[in-house]
């Protein structure tokens, strides 16, 4: 085996970095309205889409962040294939702002339920990468090296049950834009927050 | 109860990384003047509303890290619910650049007063998030965890004896609005300045 | 001698922070289509190559930053030209998302060939100076104060075998750029690849 | 006294983190060349300003940042002015990238004097923040609580020695902005190489 346990600390340091730039920069997507076309609190309020998408994403996010933390929390030693999927993560996690500027733009065109698709499927890739994370930290062979506690320990198996749901809400709001951009958005910030309710086993 | 005492370091790490990059970020607001309309110093002089606004947001996030930073240190645990708490004022702290290019853009135009409002309101609501993460903390029932002192030490209540002040004054600088943008600017960077000052009984 | 060792934990602190800046910022160089020319859908596709070149710029950002992790877990001292060093490397990486947003603009047009070898080039001279970095580490009268172990450790070995193929390689993807602006991108995100593997012998 | 002695591990984090962020921000005032007005590679070489001065404003805000590892290898304790002095500091730091992009744009125009004072000045006035700083942290009824080591010692002299030298340096840079601004950007290169020869003394 050429995996090599390495120290868990700069890993999360670099993460934090990651998390805490991409959710900072979602702030540059906000336009102030140039010019003096019409009273600016009415162009403020017409933008209210971008501070939907921003609010949500920034929220998205610091969940992210939250479970990202919490699954340190139980990680003990970091390998080298959980440094290639924290770096695919993180990729996700940085292309954020993307999408959101895109579904910001467009939601109520005629282009919205492509954008609304671009926002959720990032959000679904999302959730699909942090189970292959968390499938590579507890399989059989790994989670004895890696894992702070036994496979069969209440907090591991708590996230391991939860994490079918993630992907599959995603899943969700994102072919919910077939129907509708705003309710692919609306589901986003519902999961935002059931996400944010703490895990009762976990305690 | 489901919350989960927590270290603290990987929350002030994450919550460092985002007052760091929103004071950061203050400087992309400011725009170089391009083209060769009259002379460059005397349309540097006319942008100086985007000095003083990027003045004046430096220094209440400066200010509000050392809050920040002063807290944590009275702080023994974090919990689920402080985690919120704390990503709500990070939220707040992270949309500051939006409101302050907003002001820098409009002060002295017919939308100074919209601008000025919205600049102050950001504060106020700021300054409310700071209120509902200490009245978290020093909670009947959480202080004892949280807290590494009990709530009746002295730099508890010296805390919560000037946490009323804060909406209560950001609140006039909003309102100050009405009347002048300046106004409202202006008592923002007193208050910087005034918060600025230690705690006497702190020490 | 004046130069003096140093604790590596702020080093490390402030390159985690500019490589978590660096592959955050490059995210920013995409840009959401404007206005209604045509449906979106079409539009994000036919900005495929900036996809492409984000994916590969963010790869190969992330990839150093797992070799600077592993250098830095050789290293027990900073002294003076160790640090300049890395300010060197710092300010290679920091630079990756001008060539990267270069190339994504030009790669199909006319000037596709100028753009790939100064997005080849970058990362060659990153691949020299991560070369001077650890020669400087590894030199006779150093080695014994910077690294934990012995220059002859399998460890060290492992790495000076290892790093005349990163410049080589690049140089390669450089020179290809005289051929096919995609033959660069193409060789880059298969070096990213291979670099991903983990060395043999360091286990 | 109401000044509180603080751990200097936060500010040093949120330190590390401005200067990481501040040096990585230059890239985004980097434009690149749209369009097909000539030959890119013509167009990129035009751009030499640029290079120029983002390549001094990161060798300028390393140095600096290695100034400030420096200090803060000598302080124990971080007091209430210190900190103020430490944000003074890192308003400046983070203001350097709009000088920086100002001085690109107009290096070779008619404004060029105007923007090389400008650039000059901003160095200027950050080396008298290093200076109240220093002398903040050394003055006599501090030095015992805030220094690692008595005043008189040999690395603490080191370092007040050489302190008059960084503002006197950039006032004669700025001055020189009334003759050519290339010799302010050629003068304030030479400053950052000098600066980065490790200080004799302090080995």
């Amino acid at each position: 085996m050429s995996t090599e346990a390495k120290d868990t600390a700069r890993t999360e340091a670099f993460s934090d970095g990651v998390f805490a730039i991409a959710i900072t920069l979602l702030v540059l997507e906000l336009k102030v309205p140039h010019g003096h076309d019409g009273p600016l609190a009415a162009r403020l309020l017409a933008q209210w889409p971008e501070y939907v998408a921003f609010l949500n994403s920034f929220a998205t996010i610091g969940i992210m962040w939250m479970n990202h933390h919490h699954l340190f929390s139980l990680i003990r030693k970091v390998d080298h294939g959980l440094t290639l999927w924290n770096l695919g993560l993180l990729l996700g996690v940085s292309f954020v702002p993307f999408p959101t500027a895109t579904l910001a733009e467009h939601m109520d065109g005629a282009d919205g339920r492509t954008a609304a698709l671009f926002y959720g499927g990032t959000f679904f890739v999302i959730a699909l990468l942090f189970n292959g994370f968390w499938r590579h930290v507890t399989s059989e062979d790994r989670a004895a090296t890696l894992l702070r506690h036994a496979r069969e320990h209440e907090a591991v198996q708590a996230v391991s049950a939860r994490y079918w749901i993630g992907p599959s809400a995603y899943l969700l709001a994102t072919v919910l834009a077939f129907w509708s951009a705003r309710a692919t958005l609306g589901l986003s910030l519902l999961l935002a927050i059931w996400f944010a309710i703490p895990l009762r086993t976990s305690k």
